[in-house]
Order: C-alpha cells, then structure tokens, then sequence
C-alpha cells in the first residue's frame, strides 16, 4: 500500500489534534482511500503532546529538503514565520495544506503566485468554518451555481458569547471572562470580539465563492463590544436573535463585504446556531438556499478538514484553489467594492418625554428616505423615554446621515444603539 | 475547449431542470472547469420544454450506441425502465448520473457490479436532499470521521406538512389537500406520508456513511398520517416540534435504521428546519456534530447536484461510490440490525378522572423499567382526563409490552397517541 508521508509545522490545539484523528483514524482512511498517511516529521517549539524524538526536526530545511514528504500541514499560525516557511515548501515542490486565515486572507496572492511556479497544491478548507467542508462545497458541489448573497456565523468565540447573553440574560463583559476562564476566548480577544478574525474567514470565503479577489482591508468591520443584553432582550422583543453575521453580496458588479452585529428573525435557519457552533449560509442560482453548519474551532473538528485536504492533495497533488485568476493580487476591474448598502435598521433613542418628540424624530428619517416599519416606547416614567425603531430597507449612508442630524435634535438625549437588521 | 457530450433520459421537472441551468450556467462552468457540458441526446414520452427534434432520441440504443455520449443522466424516476436503461448505458461503458432513489436504495448491487464490469461511473448526489452535496460530503470532505449518528429530514413534502400543521395550527388532511393543489404533494401521496421516500433516502444515505450495504428492508418506517395538531400544540408546550425523522446509529456492531415521527427539543438546528427544506445532521467522531441544509427537491435544486455529479464523472470517469464492498448485495456480517432501540416516549393516554388512576398506570411503567421524567393533565372537567407522559430514554420493545398491559386498564380508556423523543 502507498505511504503518503507528510510534514506537520507547528504542533498547538490543531497539529496535535491531527495527530490525535490520524492514531484513531488512520486505519479506517487507510481502508477506504487506499493509501497510508505517515507523519515524518514534526516542527514545532513547543510540543503540546508527546511526539517521538526522531520526528523531531531541528528546522524547517529538514521538511523542504526530504524528499520523502510529500505534504506538509502548516498549523502554526500568524504570518511569520508561517508565510516564509510555507514558500520554501513551495520551493521545494511540496504540497500545502493550511489553517491559517490571517495569513491566506492577506498574502494569496503571493502564495498562489509561488505554489503555480513548481506545481505544488496549496488547500486551506480549515481556515474557514473549521470542520465545515464549505470551500469544498463551493468548488466541488456548487459549481453549477452563481452564488448570489453569503450570510455566515464564522467566529465561534463571538457566537458563544452573544448565544450565553441571549439565553442567561448576562452582560458582555461578564460572559467574556467566564469563556475567557474556560479558554473559549484569548486573553486579549481583540482578534475575535472585534471581528477581525471574521474579516479574514469572510474574505477567503467570499473570494472562492464569487471567483473574484476580495481583499479584507475591503470589508466594513464593526464588533460585538457594544452589544448589551438590554438590546438583546429587546430584539427577542421585537422576534429577533443578534448574531455577529459575515454578510457577502454580489449586485451586478458591486460586492457588498461586511461584518457585524445583526438582528436576523427567529425563522432564519442561523437564528438556532447557538454556542460556538459556525454556519453558512448562501444563496445560489440553482441551489436556492443552502447552508452548513458545525463546528467552527476546536482540535479534532480542525484535524478533520486538514485531513480531508491531505487526502485531497494525495490523490491530486495539483494547485486546487485556483479557478480563478487572482495571481496579480489586483482587484477585478469589473468589481466595485459597495460601501453604501442597503439594509434595516434597529435603532434605540432616549428622548425628551413630551408630545411632538416622536415626531420630529420620524420626520428626519423621513426626509432622508427612511420608512419605518414599528416603533416601541420603553421606560417612559420619568424626564426620558426609550423609543426603538426599525426600519424597511435603507441606504447605510442615508441613516448614518440621517442619525447625525437626530443626534443634534434638542429632544435627542443619545443615540444608544444601531444595529442591523437582515430579514 | 473540451466538449463532455451528455444524454438525458426523462425530461420531466428535474431533466427540464438540468436543460435550464446548462442553458444559463453553462458559460460559467466551462470557464471554471475548463470544458464544456453540451447535451446530444434527450430520451423521454413527453417533454415539458421545448427541445429541438434532432436532440430527441427514438429509443434507448441511439443513447447506447452514440460514442460521442460520455455521460448519461437518468431523471426518468421509478424502477422499470429507468433499470435496464442505465444497465445497456453501463455495459457501454457511459457514466451514469442518477436522482432515482427507489432504483438505487433497492438494487444498488447490481448496478454497481454492473458499472464496475466496464468500470462506468456511477453517481447519485441527487438522490439524497436534493440540492444538498450531502453524499459529496461524506466521500470527499469527511474521510477522517467514524460516522457515529445521522439524524435527517429528508422528506419536504412531510416536513412542509408538518411544518403548516405547527405554525397556522391545522389538521393533517386539511393541509395535504392543500400542499396536493399546490404542487407539494402527490394525489396519491403514498410515498412521503408513509415514509418509504425517506427510507430509500436513509438506506443510501447511511450507506455511504457507515460503509456498509444498509437495505431499506432493515428500515423501521411510520408515517405521519396519525399526528394530529393536538399532539403538536402539547408537544409546543414541553418545549419540542414534531419532524419525521430518517435516523441512523451504529452502536458498536447494531445498526439502528428508523423513520418515525418525532419530538426534537427547540434548540435543535434541526428544529428551525421549516417548509419543503431538508436537512442532515451527522456526528462524526472528528469533526462532532455537523448539519447540511437545503432545498430537497425542485427543479433547479436538484439539477445543481446532478450537474455537479456530471462534472465529477468528466473528470474522474471511473466507478466512484465503490469505497465499500456491497457489490454482493450481503449484508456485512458484523452488523446486526438493532430493532430494539433506545429513545424517549411522548405517550398520551386518556384516563378515568378519579384518585389512583395515575399510579396504576405509572407502576406498569416502572414495572418494565421504564422511568418518567414528566406527567402533564389536560382537559380534566369531565369523567375523562387527557394525560401525557414524558420518559427517559427506554428500550422500544418494553415501551410496546408496557402500553399493551395498560391499554387493558379499566382506568383506561385510550392510548391516544406514541410519539418517539429524541433529545
């Protein structure tokens, strides 16, 4: 039976979790693809499991210059030394299977450009939606479909948070230490909470699904450090769960990347994705809506997509992702890059409790084009009232204008919150 | 550019379907793929679209005999003749591209010995929900998995039914007659209803995730036809909604092959699966818990898949789903089929309204080991009280001897209702 040998740099929560499925799961792959998986040698500086000292490598020229690995896993993440080492695979010939969103998000370009040179394969299902098979979905499954619009839950550490403030009722703040202790978040969770690591994941995504580069520097970014539960208990008012969404959507030739916080109605099938669980969901030509849902993080859900790419790249050892030409690193002439979407909007004022507020308010928005589709009076004892609002559809930059003028209204005490809506 | 020539037998929805998005993707995919899909020959009685009359085909040989035919589709649906058709494309060496779910859940030996025989291609993505790439999945992207459970909604005629039923609180037969106008329903709607559509779903589909020939024969099957909206409202209540269910659990060497009603809590993603949708949720031992959601039927949905299939048979023209040995049509000898199954209990019971009824009946079930996690009276004015019993998990096979000895009560007056609990 063939042996394919692999090499495996960096060796965390990931490397060892491929460790771990490929002594549990070898046999059964073996049975199945017809090949053995052999892990040669390991790089890392430090081993979060035991691994024998002969598999050891000093440094990275011990992978690039064996030539009997054929693949190497990289799973240590960040850009350096990740990028520099994943080009002297390249170099070498060797296959490339990663994780690393941060650095395929920003650097495709470049490391598409050097696997073509030696014909190497370079396949990243893990980056995105961890165990979630989604790029292999979109290049395997799909292909028949144009796909119209993206909505994705792709930050497990977010979705954990704001699924614990949704059903105990708890503060941001609160909930960020507990997942903090249980080390479902950094202890800087910049990254996360801010959405930066949804930025990377959205761009990945959106790029093999519109077959087009979508750079992140192109995706409006807004976190979750301002949600309160009092929004939360008023969207569950109102029939609505806040999720943070990874919104991508193609209208003519403008593409619309965004990521924040969204009010989507308990009927949506991302309503239900509690915890840390990820799900996408697109919409394609044929297809209609279809999503994916699973685990987003996690060793042996990550193993489970890296192995499946390991498999991938033994039996077609060619450069996989590539069905589109985003080699230059420039951005398709024929896309724009939309920064005035349209969308709803959820939008909670304290107001002057006395007649004829409520309707200078109304007016502005309705001089900027803006219909409103409800409104809710709440907490209106004393001197200040809350008043939500949602609204139909609307231009980004008309309600952004329109709640600059609210803001300078007398009656106006404080814009306390805007969140958006996607039915 | 390459030119894959394909033949279609059966052009009712489905095969227009394929003809539709060709016409409309097929730009699209010839860039990405790199060949072009053209369609020579259409075989059918009647065509629901327009098709040029020297693409139409007189019989099955011209199919056949055409050397220019690398790929044949099969959208014809039924056993004869849609059998012996895809045996002469076989024994000419065409791939077969299949959506026929009877054929296949029941002779899938002998067509797959077949194929092999000139080593034909053999695919069927479109057989198992639809647009879903859920046999894709399983092959290609979740190779590193023991598959340990498969809970599925893969009937949308019943799920749409059920679904009207929860939400606009109406009966059974009033919305069948609805969905049949409508189009979501057959006249004679024998095969949703009942559950044996969802049975050759599940016999392919645990198929191919447990590597092993699962027969429809060995499916535990009941339909819907006895949930009334009374059952639905109480079970609204102990926080749950009724889905027809296909599931599928390997314990250790037992299969466990079932399609019944069920009682799936709220939290469930399954759940939130709404109307005519379908959806898979598998735990894998890598990758835990991952659901797949989409369109189970349609037009266009289902060509999706059918043309995904044919792009995988132009690339990679050799016998594909053959990672097992079913080729013998046997049943494994390792596995056993589990007909005793473990799972909870929703059993409503209409009882004498008088002191020591309640006890009677509970101590038949604690008497066959069966233990009760909660007890809720309805409608108790009359002589006649409503009472529904929720259980913990018990073996199916007690539960049955249990409400044999307590229909025979005098306290009892009906045993109302048995609804299956999966938590």
């Amino acid at each position: 039976m063939r042996v394919v040998q692999i090499g495996i740099m960096g060796m965390g929560t990931v490397g060892s979790g491929v460790y771990k499925v490929l002594a549990s799961e070898g046999a059964n792959i073996a049975h199945k693809e017809g090949f053995k998986i052999k892990i040669k040698k390991v790089l890392a500086l430090d081993y979060s499991i035991e691994i024998p000292a002969e598999k050891k490598a000093k440094n990275v020229e011990e992978l690039a210059n064996d030539p009997e690995i054929e693949i190497v896993v990289e799973v240590m993440g960040g850009i350096e030394p990740a990028k520099s080492f994943i080009l002297k695979m390249f170099k070498a010939g060797k296959s490339v299977v990663s994780a690393n969103k941060q650095l395929i998000s920003n650097y495709w370009p470049e490391l598409e450009h050097s696997a073509k040179e030696t014909g190497a394969g370079f396949y990243f299902e893990a980056s995105v939606g961890g165990g979630i098979p989604i790029l292999r979905a979109i290049e395997d499954s799909l292909q028949a479909n144009t796909i119209h619009s993206i909505y994705a839950i792709i930050n497990g550490t977010t979705n954990y948070i704001l699924t614990k403030m949704s059903e105990e009722g708890r503060e941001y703040g609160d909930v960020l230490k507990e997942a903090q202790k249980l080390g479902y978040a950094e202890a800087d969770p910049t990254a996360d909470v801010d959405g930066f690591d949804a930025t990377y994941k959205l761009s990945i995504l959106a790029s093999m699904a519109f077959h087009a580069r979508l750079p992140v520097e192109y995706i409006y970014r807004e976190g979750i450090r301002n949600i309160i539960k009092r929004d939360i208990g008023y969207a569950k008012e109102l029939g609505y769960e806040i999720k943070l969404l990874a919104i991508a959507k193609r209208i003519d030739n403008d593409i619309e990347l965004r990521v924040h916080p969204t009010m989507i109605p308990f009927s949506s099938p991302l309503a239900n994705v509690r915890d840390s669980f990820n799900a996408i969901l697109m919409n394609g030509s044929a297809v209609g809506d279809i999503m994916f849902y699973g685990r987003g993080a996690g060793d042996l859900p990550t193993a489970s997509a890296i192995i499946s790419d390991i498999i991938y790249a033994a039996q077609l050892p060619q450069q996989k992702y590539a069905t589109f030409e985003n080699s230059s690193g420039k951005v398709s002439p024929i896309l724009s890059f939309e920064k005035n979407w349209e969308t709803g909007y959820y939008i909670r004022l304290r107001l002057l409790n006395r007649p004829g507020t409520l309707s200078r308010v109304t007016k502005v928005m309705g001089d900027f084009g803006i219909s409103i589709s409800s409104v809710m009076q709440k907490d209106s004892q004393g001197k200040y009232a809350t008043v939500l609002f949602v609204t139909h559809k609307a231009r980004e930059q008309d309600m952004q204008n329109a709640l600059h003028v609210i803001s300078g209204l007398p009656e106006v005490n404080k814009v306390g919150a805007l969140i958006r809506v996607e039915e």
